[in-house]
């Protein structure tokens, strides 16, 4: 089982590792980090580097795709090699996913067009513009596509394709041997639950977006 | 504020990767990932590759150290560069943190013992036999001493950290962000709440442990 992550310039590095280290403990994954390059690629903050190992022509039939989002999510909003590659190993794909504003990736390349979808809980109405059917949930599936909201519920969307894949008891080891039983200090994850302030503060700088160092 | 990552062959890539996408988001914070050797570095699976900035004798003064765990713990438990660094950055750091087994490389280190702290359930007697006294729970402090339990229970230490280091705000504003509203599909992070059958078959394994591929 071939499963295939997209890394680009200004990732965000828990969106990629997150789901990683479910699903490449799932029996006979083999994972390869794609990017347009081959060679380290930093993430958001700019202090962690990744290796990408192979470029986008090099793996053409993963069994499943995997996108990350991060403040680089904008610069792939318009036709390009990375939505060329989606669309091709889309064709193919088991499964297609994303995980945070990678949806918005995978609809800008067209392939949420009508679909039930999700992403950060800051981007659901981009999301949206791009044409999918926006869901305000962890977890989302429609057919073979399956996204998860911001950053840290890609554990929770990798977990959850583990069980579908490979079985409950499968999925159920990964979580015990990554003692996957959380217990936030705060219940500050959502906007549901997070001081009104907060959460009022950031849906405003995220519509007056400052300019992003480049 | 100075955060210095220990990275080694084979380490579990979301021990590292978990409370970076935390700490990295704590005003002034500067992340370097430190090593035996600048370049990159591959995961417990294989394939994944995090890159070291830094060498040890490079990183003198960090603010806060993390250790994180993974198979190629075992690698370190003995007196060596990695065990020198870590007494020479305890003398001056404001805080000591591991992940998972990372706390046994602390703990061979000596800078446990006779402390409070905890480590991956399945590794809580080795913590013990190396004169910590193991807890078991999800994140530990003894004065300046933070430990986190299993792989993913480094997001809770870290943002315990934030909190404590930035107050309460700052940490809400970083797990909002985060979207760390975990919600895992299946009830089986801890041994305490997984099927009893999985618990027994890892336990076996662990004391009767495979060879493992160098």
């Amino acid at each position: 089982m071939k499963i295939a992550i997209l890394l680009f310039d200004r990732f965000t590095a828990l969106d990629a590792v997150g789901p990683y280290d479910v699903l490449s403990r799932l029996p006979g994954a083999e994972v390869v980090f794609v990017g347009e390059s081959v060679g380290p690629v930093r993430n958001d903050a700019g202090s962690l580097r990744l290796v990408v190992d192979a470029e986008l022509t090099e793996v053409l039939d993963p069994d499943i795709v995997l996108v990350p989002g991060g403040p680089g999510q904008t610069a792939h909003m318009s036709d390009g090699p990375v939505h060329q590659w989606l669309r091709l190993v889309d064709e193919t794909s088991t499964w297609t996913t994303s995980v945070c504003t990678g949806s918005l990736i995978l609809a800008a390349a067209g392939l949420l067009t009508g679909r039930r979808a999700t992403s950060h809980w800051l981007a659901l109405d981009n999301l949206t513009a791009l044409g999918a059917t926006a869901v305000s949930e962890r977890v989302v599936h429609d057919g073979k596509y399956v996204t998860g909201a911001g950053v840290s519920a890609g554990i929770d969307m990798a977990l959850t394709l583990a069980g579908i894949i490979a079985g409950d008891e499968v999925a159920q080891s990964i979580q015990l041997m990554a003692e996957y039983d959380p217990q936030p200090p705060y219940n500050a994850g959502s906007p549901a639950t997070a001081p009104a302030e907060l959460v009022t503060r950031f849906r405003e700088s995220s519509r007056h977006p400052q300019p992003q160092p480049s």
